[in-house]
């Protein structure tokens, strides 16, 4: 498993030269030009790439008809050129200038069409006149163009050529998956969303930030195992999780990561659980760092998220972004593009999550083994006669705290959300304590997802 | 038990011809000059009027001296006439003017009184100078009247005649009852107070919407029996719990109907068990239509919610009315008449009613049966891939709430509880749903009321 | 037992005529200038004061070496003289004018020093310059003087005699304990620290009003047992904790007692458990008699509630002091003296003191005999036909929440807190309805404190 998990040499040290942002931007900026959809050359085309990353990345493919839950895998669509000309056989629309001038997994379509039969399949966004619209139609077969409203408004002549060069045809779904595994067989899922064509923030800003965080994590040592998961929305995390029951009842957080490339604050929503370990522990990790950053509740409606938080799995599973779909301008045009994101941005987000997988191996639980009254910690050296500064106080709060709150019921997560203290500063103080002899880990691995029991 | 619950066509005809709150206002204005109290033909002659409406409502008689728990039936109270006469032989009070000149249970008197005897006899309300207080003295043997304390002044005579011609007997308290079966043998409790003489809010509003919203429910579906209760005050509900130890446990929801005619906005009083399926739909409804009120938590004062939410039965009764007792300077005055009540009042009352149990009877319990992820909508028609207007993304995002939260837990209540959206958002999601075989329907007879079992 | 719980008679009669606080204030007065530590004759000393105003007060000793949990009882300290002299013989530095001169449990220490070699002796308060501060080190053997940052300055002399002549040597450590039976098994804990030197408002203002509440509850009837203790902060605790495993299992309810002379407002520390009764109590007791107050939320960081709220034993043990530690300038400093402290302070909290308990003896579960309904008020004479002033109607109410909670489940405290009425209210109504024989007491011995059972 190891040597599968082995960095490539080549864009590792490229990478390791450059600050992470940069190099998140980078790999951003190469993925950008794929035309991505739920299938297709592109997906492969871009876990390709991201195998340079990451050796370890096992790319799968799932035949179209395949069932997954309530659904099937549909049919392979590919596209190699799509136009509409003018009478002067110009390219007025061309779909290689921006892949987002056609509708997603468009049917095949070429003739000659008058303007008022060309008009119903040209979307536009009359609000934002200089940016094209991203829209898809997976699952009704049609075709259509997307462009700028300045672009529409020329479009005077009384017929054009059309040419859609796609194919819908049997062949298979594409995704990717990495397993870090751990020292207990619990595990933290990682999900992004792989489908969107020439969109930089969403969502190459997550994959590029959840690889970079698998980079990270195979050099840490890890009590949990880490799966990541790069799959088309939707059809993808339900085929996901249609073949691989057994891993789903391992899943103790899980986190979709999107959204994480532009210069807002971050937005964490809830699992549709809650109150689970990851949504109490992203919320305390946001506070202690004092990063700006909003809590949403669970809602049914969003990314992947959707189909880990469905009824019958239940996963305790949320959604980590920046500004959210739908609240920033460049949302779904082609302004989202690799100029929208910043180098910081990734970078922030990055640390971020190496701050929550961090805590997470972290929150243990803890058992004061001198538990009647306090220990004397004057001859353990854990007590400053001298009294010292403030942050020798602070230290001595939060061995009393983690003292006082090691009873088996808490973990560091539930310490921190008592006492107020920062959750590394009760890290640190149970090790010390741990270190004297005074507790012992308690920390085991949790029961299995009871909701997950009875996948079919 | 259907031909009982029959309506009679006279008035019925009349009534439908009018609109509801004008045809409420109509019975309540023939229901005021007859003069009600705890036992006495004045109940069974308002009785008898109601089942003009209601030929189902059931008149029942319980003699004097029955138990009813800690309490007996009183004797029962008539009266005929009652003055206060001048030497010139003038009436300066006059029962035949206003029923409320009377104490309420007052015992038979005769004879001449010097002033300064008669005036501990006397009621009035300085501060509202012009209008005849309503006082009652069921459970101590003595006589009164009420008057303006303008007219107080005006007795300066030395002497007056004085004549209660009143009857305290054994005979019987009289309550009326009509019961709506329903598919199941739960059922939802409706109760009005019927022993106040001529005040028209309190609690005449409450008997008019209360047979109103028996008519309709006559014509609707049931999956739950309807139980109204026309009781006197008190020694009413008492009575009727103490001879229907049966139906108590069959009790699931109930509301207490009173002072519905006045301007105001709702008042609902949660039961004493304060988070009830009736406390939150109410509350919930209330929300929902955007009407004004206030939601009150449970006090033992107040209507008859005081015996059905003692200890012993602690059923979910709450209270629902307009500006609440006391807190209207007509309270308890010849100003609470006719020309107080507003028809419209009395009408959107009977629609809050209307829509409550509506909502009662559509609040299931459902079950996704395609919990593992989302089943695929585009399919079934219920997904619009042109997106639509608002109306059609409020619709796709209440299917998925109940998608989501239908695990056998949640009902539509919980469900707007949670998701923030609107009751009726979600039904209609449920039904199309269920109508695509995606949800089973799993409400149930609920567990019998445990608090009700040993009844004695 | 009750004999050895009288009061001696010669202070009583001299308290007894005087105001508590004025009496309180006295007695403090008086143990003021005895140098107290951790150890030693000075804690003696006191307890035998103490045992004048309570015969029953039982003095241990526990012999140096003997373990308590993690703690060993240390050497006893005890001190004669202590100087620091100036080159002409003058007492520059004077134990004999103040016992905070010297560091508590300094080594003695006897010979020449240079001003530099003394220098890192002295200890001051340079933002507080006119006064002594209070120092201690038990654990580090060292010794030390404490000045006025003003005296400092003047000593400019080359060299200076220094004495401290002190013993650290086998001995014991010494507290006092009272314990007062009640009806019941259940005890209440009071503790006290008494390590302090002379220092008035710590915590000689919490032992007068310990001592004056225990003198006042010989004189009641008592459901509970109550257990004073006097301590030494700390190892004083535990040593008490580890030789009374059996009375810390039939601990219900105990408060600190600190700091109750100054002039603010009360302030009620929680116990670890939060919502104990005796946490929901204290903070009932002072919203209903108006008292400016803060309830603060459990830390581990204080007095000795710290032990007894330590997870082995997590007793429900508050802290009820006046204005808390390191709130008040004259904390810990030599202004802490009697004429800082205010009788009518100590007064008021002995008040206080005394609500609390009354309260817990008063806070009884009561079962309503008669639940079905609201029983008969008008017979029993607990109805008044009259209505009567706002008092009435209050002690009306009160009846009706009794009656509607009396299900076994709420206690005093609890309907209270449900109805927002004053405890005393309900205590009241409660009693008036026992008399009329519609309630029974079901109190009962609690359960014993489940958390204790395993103490070792």
């Amino acid at each position: 498993m190891e040597t599968e998990t082995a960095l490539s040499p080549v864009p590792v040290v490229a990478a390791a030269e450059q600050a992470p942002g940069a190099a998140m931007h980078a790999l951003l900026t190469r993925l950008f030009p794929i035309c991505r959809s739920i299938t297709g050359q592109g997906v492969r085309q871009t876990l390709g790439i991201l195998r340079e990353y990451l050796l370890g990345l096992q790319v799968y493919e799932v035949p179209t008809g395949t069932p997954a839950y309530d659904w099937l895998v549909p049919p392979e669509w590919n596209i190699r050129d799509a136009y509409v000309k003018n009478q002067a056989g110009e390219r007025v629309i061309d779909f290689q200038q921006n892949n987002l001038h056609v509708v997603s997994y468009s049917a095949p379509v070429r003739g000659w069409l008058t303007r008022a039969e060309l008009l119903p399949h040209l979307h536009t966004l009359p609000g934002q006149p200089n940016l094209i619209p991203y829209r898809t139609s997976y699952y009704a077969e049609t075709w259509g163009f997307c462009l700028s409203h300045q672009a529409l408004l020329g479009l005077d002549e009384p017929g054009y050529e059309v040419c859609i060069d796609s194919t819908l045809a049997p062949g298979s779904l594409t995704y990717g998956e990495l397993f870090l595994p751990g020292e207990t067989t619990d595990e933290v899922l990682i999900s992004c969303h792989i489908c969107h064509p020439s969109l930089a923030n969403d969502n190459l800003s997550g994959i590029a930030v959840a690889i970079f965080l698998a980079r990270y994590l195979t050099r840490q040592p890890r009590r949990y195992g880490y799966r990541f998961v790069f799959v088309p929305g939707t059809i993808g995390s339900l085929t996901w999780l249609s073949r691989n029951a057994d891993a789903v009842t391992r899943i103790r957080h899980g986190l979709v990561a999107t959204l994480l490339g532009s210069a807002g604050g971050f937005t964490y929503k809830k699992s549709r659980r809650g109150e689970a370990e990851i949504d109490r522990l992203v919320a305390r990790v946001l506070a202690d760092r004092g990063l700006p950053h909003h809590i949403q509740e669970f809602s049914p409606y969003g990314y992947d998220e959707r189909q880990y938080c469905s009824p019958g799995f239940n996963l305790p599973v949320g959604c980590l972004s920046r500004t959210p779909f739908g609240e920033f301008p460049e949302y779904h045009t082609s302004a989202d593009n690799p100029e929208f994101v910043r180098p910081a941005a990734l970078g922030g987000a990055l640390e971020l999550f190496q701050t929550i997988v961090e805590t997470l191996e972290a929150n243990r639980r803890y058992r004061n083994l001198s538990p009647f009254g306090e220990p004397q910690l004057g001859r353990r050296g854990l007590y400053k006669a001298t009294g010292g500064g403030p942050e020798g106080a602070a230290f001595q709060l939060a061995l009393l705290w983690v003292l006082n709150l090691a009873d088996g019921h808490y973990d560091l997560l539930g310490m921190a959300e008592r006492s107020g203290l920062r959750f590394a500063q009760l890290r640190q103080a149970a090790e010390a304590l741990l270190a004297a002899g005074l507790l012992t880990d308690e920390s085991h691995p949790l029961p299995a997802n009871p909701a997950a029991h009875d996948l079919r």
